[in-house]
């Protein structure tokens, strides 16, 4: 597994990181660690326990102190704030660009803030507030408002002259953007065609309209969508009266991916990327009360149900011993057809013109595993209990419970979304309360009324 | 939230063709379908019920035929090549790139194969049998042999020159790759220093080590770590003895990291992102079959664990109806932790230098999580059932699994990744396993033990 290498060489970082923070000699952790990317740095930092965090943290040069705090998560990013005098603070976030500045402006200390503020030219403050204005997960949030342009009506001659006067070109440029007069985003001119091309050809014969130009309100994950598509390396963002903002590039696009993933993989757990990992015992304790406090409701749901049938459960105690496997054969089902639907939506592959197709199908597909695994725990009670009866009972709760796990894993995620609730968070808690109540109530139920009829 | 808008983007794609392919229009159906780009086909393609998606594959250009097959899930393609003519099939996939070609080549039927390596240059034949021997989710499977190189000794001028007489130069290029005569890999040249660098400057004052230069058997996920740590748009792949072999482009990269995100979200439901999301209904329920059955045997376990206790539940009715909190509460807390440790050691935060702080730390919060909510459940089963003793032993036993869940969210997946096993398909399972019958031991065991005590 490929995993398996990646760990190994980041354990290899720790180690020889442990070592050398052991054996005390300094000078060569420095090395190592401003060796490493900002990026593998903020990684490194985001797994290490608080004390040796710190420690690490200190031996970081100031000129990369300000991306590492970009790269790290919030929580961890907090700390690590809370562990720097402010001048430090204001040297290393002083030389960010302004996309990454805005995103951790809110974390900074005031008197940090104003210290970098006063020490900005007007124009990057502007900026700066034009790119505050957006939440950090648009298009606006993400572009970077410092861009080179070019005009259409010159040549490549005068562009390859204006770039090699301007000496350092931005990272991750592959197209200069082409504006009119007043600002207005026109096409694309590849620098690919700055080489081959002829200098004498115009911009304005070789500059093609992007393939995503977007908006600055266009939220992350559909921004992400377009860069897959259109497998772009860079991209123009421009505002509602269709003037050039911003750039947006692919390095911020992998970012958006990787935190998409790890937010519906996290989530699905009542649990949030921006935590660290290594926080206090009693925070992280406090952060996972809530989710287990649902769940308890839930399970006090289905306690409650229980409780109307105790005289079956003490008569026919193969019922309290049975019950559980109805209510755990439903909700497996279910989480099926139910994480189908929430990536599907998630990925708009599930949209309007699907949704009835899909629920016919899902419910086919929980009918006819009923079908199966009806018969097959039916046949496994039966012979247990050597109880024909209560096989019959089993297998009809099962049918039923995975019939109704199908509807509820389709239903409940769009019912979550109309009430604008991330069916990612509370689709597998509301799906489960289903199939536990539905499975006690058509196994004990029916146990119950047979009780009776006889 | 962000989806939405994706989300009705992607229905009106759809309703417009829904639409344009009841009112008959073909021609606006096709001229639809072809302004979108290859992944917006295929995405597209995979949300269709089969007799939509071949109505619609047959109205996509042909030069765009191969780009949507690489595109759409194995499912899919299959789906998609059967429904095609072999001589229109090897017209699609002659052009494609080779590591694309190498990618659906498994799929495509034997005279097709045949057709298209014999109408291939004997150089790129060679080249994909280099790429076919390597697994597809490795640098040298993700890799493009094609690759621009330029000697050392020239100067700019000379590049220069050589790029304008070759005119279009392949997408994504950022770099140039500058190798020995031997084809050795020394360096990069970036497209950005030939515009603006002086001419007469020779490629050796300028070039630069790549950040990460990949192996050619590096695993998919970390050259898509690579990528992120060092923000690149493509890097080159060497083989053992230093020779360039290929390149890897950012494109590909993100697909890899989006695989990977949907990988591990539908593999802890049992699902698998190579699924086509409408195959028949007999094929999606046999699918599921599995996941169904190693349920129903931990299920079976629990209900074996419980028949041994089959008097208590009969004399103590409230047990019956009080375990399946204890069980649920333990798999809930279990579940985070398993899910913290699954997400770290796939990312590589969690290894072998902070496993035993980690350890530490998520036994306290269970210890900790387990008193607050051993307190509040006993109380609660104290005055459901007006019983002392039962409200203790329930909170005792609320205590023991939050333990049991924090040692086996740490425990399970480092074992599960020693048998070279997957945590995220099997950790859940063999979690709740674990929780469930930890629960119905300390609940209905300590419960029997105090019958027999009085």
């Amino acid at each position: 597994m490929g995993d398996k290498v990646l760990e190994e060489k980041i354990a290899r970082h720790h180690e020889s990181l442990s070592e050398a923070l052991g054996s005390g000699t300094r000078a060569q952790v420095r090395q190592l660690i401003n060796n490493l990317s900002a990026a593998e740095i903020g990684d490194l930092l985001e797994s290490l326990p608080p004390a040796k965090r710190i420690a690490v943290w200190e031996l970081v040069d100031t000129e990369l102190d300000g991306e590492v705090l970009v790269e790290v998560n919030d929580e961890v990013r907090q700390g690590l704030i809370r562990g720097t005098d402010d001048d430090e603070l204001a040297a290393a976030v002083g030389d960010l660009d302004i996309d990454d500045l805005a995103d951790i402006l809110d974390d900074l200390p005031d008197t940090v803030i104003r210290e970098v503020l006063s020490s900005m030219t007007r124009q990057d403050r502007e900026r700066l507030h034009q790119v505050l204005a957006f939440p950090e997960d648009s298009a606006g949030g993400l572009m970077d408002p410092n861009v080179l342009t070019v005009r259409r009506d010159v040549s490549l001659e005068v562009v390859l002259r204006y770039l090699r006067a301007r000496g350092e070109l931005p990272d991750l440029l592959d197209v200069l953007f082409v504006v009119s007069r007043d600002g207005r985003y026109l096409g694309d001119i590849r620098l690919s065609d700055l080489l081959t091309q002829d200098p004498d050809r115009l911009v304005s014969e070789l500059m093609q309209p992007s393939p995503a130009v977007l908006p600055v309100d266009m939220p992350a994950a559909q921004v992400a969508t377009e860069f897959e598509h259109h497998d772009l390396v860079s991209a123009p963002v421009i505002d509602a009266g269709g003037l050039l903002v911003g750039r947006i590039t692919i390095d911020d696009v992998v970012d958006v991916i990787r935190e998409e993933a790890e937010h519906s993989v996290l989530t699905m757990a009542g649990l949030d990327e921006e935590d660290d990992m290594f926080a206090p015992v009693v925070n992280s304790a406090r952060r996972r009360w809530i989710w287990l406090g649902v769940n308890l409701v839930t399970a006090l749901l289905a306690a409650l149900v229980l409780s109307w049938f105790e005289p079956t459960l003490e008569q026919i105690v193969a019922t309290a011993v049975m019950f559980p496997i109805v209510m755990s054969m439903g909700g497996i089902a279910g989480t099926q057809t139910l994480t189908l639907m929430i990536r599907g939506m998630a990925t708009g592959q599930v949209n309007a013109s699907n949704m009835a197709f899909m629920f016919r199908k899902e419910i086919a597909v929980g009918i006819l595993n009923g079908l199966v695994f009806s018969v097959l725990i039916g046949l496994i009670a039966w012979l247990w209990y050597r109880d024909v009866e209560l096989g019959f009972v089993m297998a009809f709760a099962i049918l039923l419970n995975l019939f109704a796990g199908a509807i509820s894993g389709v239903l409940i995620p769009i019912a979550l979304k109309r009430m604008s609730i991330d069916p990612a968070l509370a689709g597998g808690v509301a799906l489960t309360t289903v199939t536990d109540v539905v499975g006690i109530l058509s196994f004990v139920g029916l146990a119950t009324y047979m009780i009776i009829g006889t």
